[in-house]
């Protein structure tokens, strides 16, 4: 292989990790077809040289890649990129060199009709990422909710202030001290009706109507569908399957757009489950603080990693600031309780009038409740028996879905949350397959949604986070069987 | 008196109802100046040749002017200007024809203070306009919200639709049908949190930064700083205290401004608590439809009237689609569930996707509660039990008001809702009023935030929607002592 072209793409001078270029560089190579499966890498002591790093970064890389299932060790040998495993999913989209600008968000008129699916009560509900719901925690949330209508009577169906209730407030803040360490200021949390406003809220705070907005590729279509509505531009950031968002392509989009802000979902992304790794959450929060960028986390499914390590979000990486955080209960314990908030950080006073002035408050009763049910230490013990079913109902989904779907088809390997992403069969179009399952009453997400431009027509988000059944079970098998129907037209 | 002026401004080619033309005319000469109280208006003959409208229609003006106390009919006399009465609100405010064009919201600083004085447990709650906690609804809301939580255990704590719960939109269009006779299809409404967000889905679906909206004067201070934060322009339109928004100025003010909506409430007006007769509003409705703009109506204390007749929300007047109504349960149920909804008429697809990237749905539980609530009778049983406390507590304030206040205090007269707007002696500016208040541990609303342009500095707002009390009836007579000190200095 000819090592020349690598000397093109190391840059000491930029402040990342000398460690992460080489893997980037080796990584597009593999992706290009410049490396192929089962070729050599060059020697540690021969890439140290030609690309002018030393032994121990290049090591340090290769045990990366390794990690990372690209390549693999050969005692005595070397580093050789390994071959295609049949159900792992590699990138999540081969065709993603195509093109890459600034977009309007298309396809709203198909993610209406997945909407629509999601709220047929006698449907089968893969098409919604709703991972409290594989083990319900209403009951113990009523009690709480009964105790404090007991107790706050006539204030319980009062205003909450804008900025939300003060316990719950002082909970959240407990809460990421206790499981991450960190100092947050109770006072720059704001309780938001659920992450979607948190999301709206941070959008507006810090850019406008035209602006463009960096997303991970795929991403989840609720944040397309919020930066459509406002008028902003999406432009789509290359993810690798084991990291999240690729920083070099994030680099690169950065040089050649005028990006105003990053909306990323470090730990868990919602479709591929992915968690990035903590040096590169310092890094990315490097590349935002040196181009003075904002970026909004959306870190709605920290809680739910099945290992229960919980990432510090990105924003306890800035110094700068310019970190926004979004977290949730919506997906952890109650969606209909619509309660999420905002670490709006140095933006607080600008994010409380917009809170103010686009719904008041959020829910008095239900932030009451869930200030019960966090204080009496009820959320730990029930994330601690919600995870391994979602880890359970993880394993079987993948276990169908290689058994049942054709040749061909990939999938991701989710760390947490309740959402596999697969590949289809490069000819399947899933957004017929998600007509198919609508008849058949099966609710799916179409991969075509999860892009501002339609890219992944054949792939496809499928749920884990309900509990498992016969039915989901006879549906997964259903749905392999309609994939192998198209991919075989 | 110089009938003469008076031809210029009958204009016959006009849509709206040549009585309410002349009744425009002469109020506008009262409050000009140029009739004085005492002035004798020209007979119905004399008058009726001069502008050249029929002896009926002059005839209709006067009785509608005798109506509005502007005027008396003295027996064998004729119809006179009448004076003064010292606690009778006459125009809203005496200094407006200063200055009127299209302006960004100010005050929001002083809004910041007046909503943490809101929210401070032991204050005296005199600034927030509250109805329903004056006869809290509470024990009935727990019981209903119980039994939804027996019946509908894990469902109730699950996403509503983003459309809202199907039980509740047609209990509400129910309600429409029952209460005013009106036709409306549940599948057009959208339920939202609160009448806030169904505001700001309502301006976003046909507004946009810079617009200009067309605001009541004086006018709530929750739509300004909505108006505000979404970076467009409010206009200011005279009101006056018996029928609200003044048409004549209203067209005035489109004649001469790039208006693109009207943000009214043309059911108890917050501050005002008036409520415009229905043939104002056709006429109203007639207006927006001949220019093409759109109305949108806060629509929140219609249930409040304290004779409990209901008038019609201008949509009901209007065949063109161009009125989107907002309504809330927040001002007759429970403030803190943040249940609102909007009347989205032929905007519903827009508005669907707003709310659903704005917020995804609200909150399920409090969706199916106020359904049940709804349904059995009990909203309709405990509405006829609030309005005369309401009642009764405005006419409480009122005397308290009259008989505290120093002389040159005006009051409005509210029919409905729970506040009281004040006039106070000219010299009097109502922020500092604010500030001493919230010293002693009482929160009122001061004029300035009523006004994108900090008119009715010397104004405030009294709520007087909590339960009776000492403490209340204290508070009022320290105020009015306040007001003797400030006027006197």
């Amino acid at each position: 292989m000819g090592c020349e072209q690598f000397m093109l793409a190391i840059d000491k001078s930029a402040d990342d990790f000398l460690y992460r270029q080489v893997i980037d560089l080796i990584t597009e190579n593999i992706d290009s077809g410049t490396l192929r499966p089962g070729d050599r890498l060059p020697s540690l002591r021969r890439m140290s040289k030609r690309i002018d790093v030393s032994i121990p970064t290049v090591r340090q890389a290769y045990i990366e890649l390794e990690r990372q299932r690209r390549v693999e060790s050969r005692p005595q040998s070397g580093f050789y990129v390994r071959g295609l495993n049949a159900n792992e999913l590699v990138r999540p989209a081969p065709r993603f060199r195509q093109s890459n600008k600034p977009v309007p968000v298309a396809n709203r008129s198909l993610m209406d009709r997945v909407y629509e699916g999601l709220h047929q009560p006698d449907f089968v509900p893969l098409g919604i990422a709703n991972p409290c719901m594989a083990k319900p925690a209403a009951k113990a949330l009523h009690r709480a909710m009964k105790r404090v209508m007991a107790r706050a009577e006539e204030r319980s169906i009062g205003y909450a202030p804008s900025m939300g209730e003060p316990g719950l407030r002082r909970q959240i803040a407990f809460r990421y001290l206790d499981t991450i360490g960190s100092n947050v200021e109770p006072d720059n949390i704001c309780i938001t009706n659920g992450a979607q406003e948190a999301l709206l809220l941070a959008l507006q705070a810090v850019a406008s109507k035209g602006d463009v907005i960096a997303v991970e590729s795929p991403t989840y279509h609720g944040l397309l569908e919020l930066i459509g509505s406002l008028g902003m531009l999406a432009i789509e950031v290359e993810t690798c399957p084991e990291e999240g968002v690729t920083l070099s392509a994030l680099r690169k989009t950065l040089d050649a757009h005028p990006v105003k802000v990053c909306l990323f979902s470090t730990t868990l992304n919602n479709p591929l489950g992915v968690s990035m790794p903590d040096d590169m959450r310092q890094e990315l929060v490097n590349i935002i603080d040196e181009r003075e960028l904002v970026l909004i986390e959306d870190d709605v499914y920290g809680d739910l990693l099945f290992d229960g390590h919980r990432p510090k979000p990105a924003e306890m990486y800035s110094r700068s600031g310019n970190v926004l955080t979004c977290g949730s209960f919506s997906k952890t314990a109650a969606p209909g309780y619509r309660i999420g908030w905002l670490l709006a950080g140095r933006y607080r006073d600008a994010i409380m009038r917009l809170k103010r002035s686009y719904s008041c408050s959020s829910g008095l009763l239900q932030q009451l409740t869930l200030t019960e049910f966090l204080a009496s230490g009820t959320y730990d013990r029930y994330l601690k028996t919600l995870r391994p079913v979602l880890q359970q109902n993880a394993q079987r989904t993948r276990a169908l879905v290689a058994q049942h779907f054709p040749e061909g088809t990939r999938t991701s390997k989710p760390v947490g949350g309740a959402v596999l992403w697969i590949e289809l069969p490069g000819n399947v179009n899933s957004a017929h397959l998600f007509d198919e399952a609508i008849n058949k009453g099966i609710s799916i997400a179409p991969g075509l949604i999860f892009s501002p431009c339609a890219r992944y027509e054949n792939f496809m988000r499928l749920s884990f986070g309900h509990p498992w059944s016969e039915e989901i079970e006879q549906s997964i098998v259903w749905l392999g069987r309609k994939v192998q129907e198209l991919a075989g037209r």
